[in-house]
């Protein structure tokens, strides 16, 4: 059996774990990222999270072979580094993480970004396991995916593949005028359907300035306040629509729907696989589209999926 | 060198040619498709071209190892036959293609929907060649397209992938009403940006009905005529708010625009351009957005390459 390091490193923490090639979580540990240090600090502080995962599986009597990332930011994977972060990771981008990890470490690494590790984690082991194309979806701070093609993320030209929140929908205008969006564009998917989208709605058509973000939103909704439903539908409207017109495009074998929204209930979850239905081409009418399964630890299999995958070429370096 | 026949089968005619290894044409011919008589007569009538093409290369010295086939119809790659199909080719649904031309010829043959093939020939030889990811998307009098990745185009779990014409586009919604599209929904790019919907908008909003299509509407739109010139405006940047939104989610690294509105000059091209640049992430404002360079051979070379890289095998059976 081989063995792999997982790491899931966010903006505000960074979790990892001991995965097994048969896809069992044997160890694991989380730390907060350092967002405001900078990439070195950073690489520190996972590369010690690492080392000490490493030495319990060693007395475990489990060598662990290579390091996998699923990390924030637009991530070049084929060498390993940060193209571009936002300012959620001060520094971020031009971080060497392959190989700052490589030579911590004194193991091969590789590294895509979080949302590809997240898909690939549920494509391998969670909710698209057994199906070889599968769309991750996640809506929550932001909207993103993952479109896992036989097996691999499809990362792009620019490794800026996946970036399902960006792409018009008809219900990100009022008045005819786009509402602005995260990427400086306007009228997209996000500007609608991520959780501030929906919590700046609620103040923006008058609602209470004291309930402060998405989640106060759905709990005001769940005890009947009128605006907050109809933000709701609307977000969760504009997310079914959007996953809709994907499937039509990309007809894959699985959904996968993750994140914030997509664990608030059925508030959210009824009204946006009705929209989605509602956009389906006929002979799609039958697709399975379901909640992410492996919660939290679909990026940490994920990322050490990368690795494990391709532990014997890595070792032969 | 290895020669293939590759046919392009629509719904109203049938090209053919054979085609070297190489990329080179070097015998065509073309027939109507008997588009009322059955899937039986069209394999009758398509071998019976492949077999002149056969014979015409036999007698230069070139001998041809297989069939592809790039076929109107929602088709079945696996097996080679037709899942679904408009009216435009009556009986085509069940048709064995692949079975029933290589009964017929005695030649190994393979079959995929005529946009895949169109957009392999494209990314083999034309607009898009050297690049191992790159989208086609064509608008005429549907709205189709087909991402290749890594050489191959995404089929999908039903072979519906490529169906971009079926996502919600915020024009196709007049009032608030979303227009009808052609595969029974509704708000859909293919409602506003087809040929047929820009024909239909000129109707809608008071245009003579001397004007019988969407050519007549072009025609008018160049000599001045302000509705036509506004449908034409709406119709492309509809077209470009839709293929900018694919270029941020699959990152392509070449971008090919087919059809007959993008040959009907600048007039559609650079409104639909424009539209197109102002929906993309930052790190993609340098992509390659280019006409179809093959014209009518794309997809007969498109087709002859899925059988030419696959002859090795095929002739092992």
């Amino acid at each position: 059996m081989r063995y792999a390091v997982g790491v899931d490193l966010g903006g505000t923490k960074t979790a990892a774990g001991v995965v097994a090639e048969d896809g069992s979580l044997l160890f694991t540990g989380q730390i907060p990222t350092l967002n405001r240090d900078g990439g070195g600090a950073i690489l520190d502080a996972t590369a010690a999270l690492a080392r000490s995962l490493v030495k319990q599986a060693a007395d475990a009597g489990f060598r662990v072979e290579a390091v996998g990332v699923g990390s924030a930011g637009v991530i070049n994977a084929d060498n390993g580094s940060v193209l571009s972060a936002t300012d959620a990771i001060l520094d971020w981008a031009g971080t060497q993480i392959a190989a700052g990890l490589a030579a911590r470490l004194g193991l091969p690494a590789a590294v895509v970004n979080d949302v590809h590790a997240h898909a690939l984690g549920e494509a391998w082991l969670g909710a698209a396991a057994g199906t070889s194309t599968s769309l991750l979806v996640a809506f929550g701070t932001g909207v993103g995916g993952s479109l896992i093609v036989n097996g691999k993320p499809l990362l792009g030209r620019h490794f800026v593949g996946g970036h399902v929140g960006h792409f018009a929908s008809p219900h990100a205008f009022e008045h005819g005028i786009p509402l602005p969006c995260s990427c400086g564009r306007a009228g997209h998917v996000e500007a609608i359907a991520s959780g501030p989208a929906l919590h700046a709605a609620y103040l923006r058509h008058g609602g209470s300035p004291s309930l402060r973000d998405a989640r106060a939103v759905f709990d005001a909704a769940r005890l009947g306040d009128g605006l907050a439903l109809a933000v709701v539908a609307k977000g969760s409207a504009a997310a079914g629509q959007a996953v809709g017109g994907l499937i039509n495009i990309l007809d894959p074998g699985a959904v996968v729907i993750s994140g914030g929204l997509a664990d608030a209930g059925p508030l959210w979850w009824d009204g946006m696989e009705r929209a989605l239905r509602a956009e389906l081409l006929a002979p799609l009418a039958g697709v399975s589209v379901v909640r992410a399964a492996l919660g939290a630890s679909a990026a940490i299999v994920g990322a050490a999926s990368l690795v494990l995958a391709n532990v014997p070429s890595l070792t032969n370096n």
